[in-house]
């Protein structure tokens, strides 16, 4: 499955008093890690969601662990990858590295939610497209 | 002219090791200052943006002057009026108390901009309607 | 058990492009969740921190369920309380509720330790003392 | 004066319903610019704060001026330079450009504040140390 990779270098104004990452920052990380997953195979999300008539890809879940924390400037790298395909949903496994070692584990599960003004919610569920899926493997 | 007035209590995850507030949130807080400052004369956001056919009020300019640090769990008031209305933009100036002191003082710039598919950039700047207006005096 | 509610209304920066909170700031709400729920036993974090010698309560995992989307300006109520007590950890659940309704459910799990400079990390997990403890039941 | 240059890429939850970047998130990179700027001249902000007693470098002021809205997935490059220094205190100009045009530029102030006990404040501001100007000469 594929998987990728990004650096980044942790902002002072992600970090609170204790002089640590302020922990939901870890979060807009996994979905910024998602984000570039998705950029990795050619999929630029807001050309999709304009190609397949959708208005995002709508959290469902998310959890994380978090083993050893991280500070202002150190380099740490966001690894993305999909585990696994439900049939109107997906889950994202997010893995966060600092000096090498696993500093964050986590997941995203996502849905796959197309607009549907038939629908009394405007939006319905259907199955994520073959040819996204095809992308990752 | 009419003023609005809000309190809050400063959160930890808004605040740096320096335990002092990160100054970007304080900017979030004249954002909400000005959407309270509209809710408190009858024009709760969502609907008048419906009601006017807008996307937004946006930004055109911002500014703070730091005079005082706040910290987590301090009280803190932010107070917000119209103070002067131009041809498609308004000014707002911004105040944040601290135990009733000065500690933050600002303003922000918006702009009155409906959606117009005629023009090329998809939006145009318009006059602020009088019935707006009338509700600040 | 102790639980405790706050009501807040939902802000336009914390909504994303598909109109909907963007879900990290949920965890923002989670946290501060937990610092009102120690607030209304009594126990204000910044003061607890000097009492016990400790930095903070560092978070260990944190989980959410995302059942309904909320709003810019909708009103929502984050409910909180302890649900068990490790031996240096204890565990919350938030829950938040839109118009009445579970919108989501989560929880954290928070770490109590001590500053102590004779260990090589500088830092010491402790049990949670008991007048800590007795607060919340 | 010696100026530094970062790209980045607007991240989905940096932006708002109007699809555009929620404007306090250009103050986070404008603060992210000076820290930067500072790592191009050798001046790790962590190490820098250590060898010279400080806690941070305080906001004192900002501005921005907001010219053309940026979008999820624009990669924008944030320029900045220190346009003067005071006696305790420095400007430091930033200019964001989005498809090689002037997207938003404002500044930030800050100042040069040591920790003193001696003082009420338990903070003392100080003129900037020659060794630390003369790095962006």
């Amino acid at each position: 499955m594929k998987s990728n990779r990004y650096d980044m270098t942790v902002p002072w104004g992600d970090c609170d008093p204790a002089d640590i990452v302020f922990y939901p920052n870890y979060f807009r990380w996994f979905e910024n890690g998602t984000t570039e997953l998705f950029a990795s195979v050619g999929l630029e999300l807001p050309q999709m969601f304009k190609d397949h008539g959708i208005l995002g890809i709508p959290i469902l879940d998310a959890h994380a662990k978090f083993m050893r924390p991280s500070r202002f400037r150190n380099v740490i790298t966001v690894e993305s990858a999909i585990e696994s395909w439900g049939n109107s949903s997906f889950k994202v496994i997010h893995k966060i590295y600092n000096g090498g070692v696993e500093a964050v584990i986590g997941h995203e599960v996502r849905g796959w939610v197309v607009i549907d003004e038939t629908h009394v919610s405007g939006i319905r569920a259907v199955c994520v497209p073959d040819d996204i899926r095809a992308r990752f493997d």
